[in-house]
């Protein structure tokens, strides 16, 4: 596999390095790096696939590390749709994706990680989050579900968990795919209208979205305080969904390469085995 | 979605009739229903995976029902390159794949079938179990790793749990993916020249395969007495890696559309929503 160096990288742009600010109020979500939604950019997409699709073999076949992905987004943000888009190239038996729902009781009666580490993924694995821990950062914080003293300890609780992760042999990225409030009317529209889609529809949304000011305040703080070098966190522009897969696939093909998985050499002589 | 009439249909002669006998021995590892790797075969397994995608779009939306796929086959079977070939069009999103490996000593303190009900698809997923509790009546026995006292119950306890998952709502397909001696032979010493394969050769299996007399009647008696009218086996000619795929899909494909998922209507009237 190259490099990628003969394509453009259009990464870059969204990475929030650690210490500094994400600004998301100064970020366009329609930002797509001068591309077009043309041949050029199927191209481009395409090549990301292939690389995640070689890098993940690798990654199996090795059995020693394993990436975890963390998805997160308003209603309607595209996570579904990156997943499908881009882990759909993923190979079934090593890529697995948990959605994090209203925690149940049991999880409750757990501190806000319990349920998160059992989901972890295993060595050799890709792991995707649809929405995570992060929401107990988030929605908890925005509905005031539990006290301010409570949720503003857990961005040290979650840099210290994912540090464990990192030591522990998982590469971690997060994208926050960022749309803005005019795409996520346009995209509610389009819900209701499609009859295969107006299952996705849910009145809460339409409440939900009367926060947004206060979820972006929550997304900020998020991002600011736990972007760190072990798992930094990337503002993807998603208004466009086509640039918005070629961020996910970049980041995600990025990371496999930088962990530079390796196909394990036989742990016997092949030249002496018999096969009767 | 059509019903597929204008393809020909393969999984007929795979079926294992309640109450009928496999024999594994008379059935052809090679058998190919007259077809070859051609454009028509192509195009037929095209066919059905567009089904799966749309099925199973559906009975994401729905959430109130779910399939179960049990692979099962000797090493170098194609398990893996049936998961990828044909899974691979799922959704990650709704597509869980489990592999079943030697218990782990915490496994191995509860009943064999603790762990297998842990891993079943919730609502509107697709599970699928890369190996499964039928191990434990197919290894456990040729190892003779319990007495067969215990084995011997075991196939009642399956007919039992899988009904219980069956009236729950899970739609269960079995499918023995039927290689012969010869074509086991062949991947193995294919394994041993490829650098990128040779992770998964291990002599363990070479031992393994000393004992496929054993292991076919192991196959038969799993087979023969838990195929059933609510979880059927399939066994499936899989010398021919690409007819093995079209059998896979279109057992899949059948079962999803069997149950008819459909778009749950909107729980509310959405031409009284009303989006700021």
């Amino acid at each position: 596999m190259g490099s990628g160096n003969d394509f453009k990288k259009v990464s870059a742009h969204c990475l929030v390095k650690p210490g500094e600010r994400a600004d998301i109020a100064s970020r366009s979500a329609r930002f797509d790096a001068g591309l077009d939604d043309d041949a050029y950019s199927a191209a481009l997409l395409a090549h990301h696939l292939e690389r995640i699709a070689d890098l993940e073999y690798k990654l199996y076949a090795e059995g020693k590390q394993s990436l975890l992905v963390v998805l997160q987004a308003m209603d309607a943000g595209g996570k579904d749709g990156a997943i499908r888009n881009v882990l759909g190239v993923a190979n079934p038996n090593s890529c697995r994706v948990t959605a994090f729902k209203a925690p149940s009781s049991e999880e409750l009666d757990h501190d806000f990680l319990w349920r998160v580490h059992k989901a972890t993924p295993r060595k050799g694995e890709i792991g995707v989050f649809n929405r995570s821990h992060y929401e107990d950062v988030l929605i908890v914080r925005v509905r005031e579900l539990v006290p301010k003293a409570v949720w503003e300890k857990r961005y040290q609780h979650i840099n210290d968990f994912e540090r464990l992760l990192a030591d522990s042999g998982t590469k971690i990225v997060k994208c926050f795919l960022h749309i803005s409030k005019d795409e996520q009317k346009e995209r509610f529209e389009k819900r209701l209208e499609d009859p295969r889609k107006q299952w996705k529809a849910n009145p809460v949304d339409f409440e939900e979205r009367k926060r947004w000011d206060a979820y972006m305040e929550a997304y900020e703080d998020a991002i600011n305080q736990c972007s760190t070098p072990w798992a930094p966190w990337y503002v993807v522009p998603a208004d466009k969904k086509w640039f918005r897969n070629i961020v996910v696939a970049e980041v995600i093909a990025d990371a496999l390469e930088a962990i530079d998985p390796r196909f394990p050499p036989p742990s016997f002589d092949v030249r002496k085995a018999k096969i009767d």
